[in-house]
């Protein structure tokens, strides 16, 4: 191929028909289960884990604290060094959740007998996956109270939530996700709206199918974690970009995900392949007694909200966050607007009030990045680099250039472009 | 008195210790009574209304229909006719709504059996009163149909409620109110995420004390009515602006009500007087065939709002609203700096993310409005001026600015100014 604008229009053919697949997608949250239960591929010995695959040496502190952390929830180990030894000897089997169509926030370590959200997206029946979220452990503590919150979801949380959500046959998470933009949600650091709507919608199957106690300890469990909404924004951005993965010739970014120590990228024409950098330190706020030499990398799967319009690139209409990351409304506003220069539309679903209701810019193009020099914005909470170190702050981060210069590349050998 | 400057100073502190007593006010929801039981002056044959004192032949339409669909809910009439009958032989003792420290939405009428909710100022010990909030009697409606929305809440909502209120021990509102302007609502036109708030901050109360069909009842009712909270935001706000009244020599407004004819403002240095002008039209967006020929002036008591610094003061951090009222974010954010060219004060409580959290304009000054001309804004529903024409749209108003000039004028006569 060398007619230029042929290729270009094919090229702007295949991301259109990318951005429709994302809009049509309609991730509905059907079930919690166990991971072992649901997810095909992992194993008895199975621990996955945020952001591109690596290995135990290269990982970074929280991510280990995280997964000895969740060894000791599964009985696989009772203390650091029973997991050291146990993972030296390579039995434990790591992946990546990405290449199980699952996602996790932070060092997002999915093991066997841990509950995930299970979402439907019924526009083409695929199915997408995601850890809850909680403040120890996937920030890399391992104590036994950390492990507890595990253990706590697990036996207190899942089954009655598993049930109600199973008798509500279905919760539509999109038209939840639009109107917790219009209630000063991001839906990535800040799903406050997102929990309280999810804690509405999800009261009166828990009423049908739950014992008063179960209900009391659900929705006190609601009221009191205001993070929550976050797994099912996850899940269904997961859903949302898996649905425009695999279209041949698309340029558009499908994964964006970290796991503290590179940033992977998955692109809709680029197949399976991982396309990594460097992850980046993050600028922001941190809690009395911490500072920027505390913090590890970036970390998280969670920027696949930015990946699907939302989180960052969102923040215009979710100023109240500022507080959390720090920064001033109007470059809240600046972002949202920069955003548009990196992608190839304005969603349909997603949409801001503060912006007189225009969309979120949705659909990161390896193109436009590369062309621009501007990386996605993420706004993400920080990680201590050490294990046991725990939650530290939040702020913002920039994607690395790498990822995307390497994709690029990848592209044009596999096009034939090069 | 003719030191002028000694005369402002005085002023000064006096408005000041308004303010201050504003900042300190604590409303606490307590209770859900009956309005016979707990409003002193409530006769058996008494109706309360919004705005100033009216006589039924200058009343509009929509307050007519409002008292006479009342009528039929307390059974005093059966049809129209039979309430006109009543009305002319003097059979109805009608009195304005905040006379009694009470404000009620739109026509805001409140008759003895209403339930009504009760909210004590922990600052002062005063006690403050609001109907509820519902979206056909109050704009005027008195078909059965709409008779039964009083009914449906007198003996099936008011009953649980009131238990789980009472169980609760009081539920705090200016925190939830803080929170829910973090979250996109301004608290008059706009309380979705407050009523969000309110029904996660009762429900574990709810599970104490109701059977599982009351919580459901309740529960669903909420999930379903996302005005709702605007009751206790008005409530809220009465307690507030009521704390700031009756300081000799204060010029801070500490009223601001429309009874669909008349605008009426009472003065914190002023006594229980009226200070009034002709109601202003509402600029808006209508329902599907309707149009400003059909419209009603101005009408309600959740002006109350606006002049505790919320609603339309607060507009900025609600740009959500302005796809039922109008107008662009632009200008939401302008009538939110606007407003401090006639106020004295930035709220402490109640701040807006999007403005880099600084407190909304709080405490209306007779003598600012009429330096500037500038009169409050305001966001407000809009009522079919016919009886019986019901809910047709929304949108901003200002205020008059006789009340303003009335009230300047009384005070100079008042602390011999003149």
């Amino acid at each position: 191929m060398n007619d230029e604008a042929g290729i270009r229009k094919h090229i702007e053919e295949a991301n259109n028909k990318a951005l429709e697949l994302m809009r049509l997608s309609r991730p509905i949250l059907v079930d919690i289960k166990r991971a072992k239960d649901i997810l095909p591929k992992m194993k008895k010995n199975s621990i996955f884990h945020a952001g591109p695959p690596i290995d135990w040496n290269r990982m970074c502190g929280p991510m280990r604290g995280a997964i000895v952390g969740t060894m000791i929830f599964e009985g696989f180990a009772t203390s650091w060094n029973d997991a050291l030894e146990l993972i030296r000897k390579g039995g434990i089997d790591f992946s990546s959740n990405h290449d199980h169509d699952a996602v996790g926030p932070m060092a997002g370590v999915i093991s066997p007998s841990l509950p995930i959200l299970v979402v439907k997206d019924r526009s083409n029946g695929k199915t997408c996956y995601a850890r809850f979220v909680e403040n120890r452990v996937q920030f890399g503590l391992f104590d036994q109270e950390s492990v507890k919150v595990l253990r706590y979801w697990s036996e207190k949380l899942s089954p009655p939530l598993g049930k109600a959500i199973r008798k509500s046959k279905g919760i539509d998470l999109k038209p939840m996700m639009a109107r917790a933009l219009h209630m000063g949600d991001e839906l990535h650091n800040r799903p406050a709206a997102g929990t309280l709507l999810f804690a509405s919608t999800i009261l009166p199957h828990l009423l049908k199918v739950c014992s008063p106690n179960e209900v009391l300890e659900v929705t006190k469990y609601l009221s009191e974690n205001d993070i929550f909404f976050l797994c099912m924004s996850m899940a269904a951005c997961k859903a949302i970009t898996k649905a425009a993965h695999g279209i041949q010739f698309s340029t558009i970014v499908t994964v964006m995900a970290r796991n503290g120590t590179t940033f992977g990228i998955k692109v809709s024409g680029l197949g399976d392949d991982w396309f990594t950098g460097e992850a980046n330190m993050i600028k922001g706020l941190y809690f009395p007694g911490y500072s920027h030499e505390d913090a590890n990398p970036d970390i998280g799967d969670s920027a696949i909200t930015e990946t699907a319009g939302i989180g960052a690139f969102a923040l215009a209409g979710s100023p109240a966050i500022l507080a959390l990351i720090g920064g001033s409304a109007e470059d809240a506003i600046k972002y949202t607007y920069e955003m548009r220069k990196i992608t190839n539309s304005l969603n349909d679903t997603f949409t801001l009030p503060i912006i007189n209701f225009q969309g979120t810019a949705t659909g990161i193009d390896i193109r436009k990045v590369m062309r621009t020099g501007i990386t996605p914005v993420i706004d993400t909470a920080i990680a201590h680099r050490h294990e046991g170190g725990g939650y530290i702050g939040a702020g913002l981060v920039r994607a690395p250039l790498d990822p995307f210069k390497n994709a690029l590349h990848a592209y044009g050998r596999k096009y034939k472009l090069v």
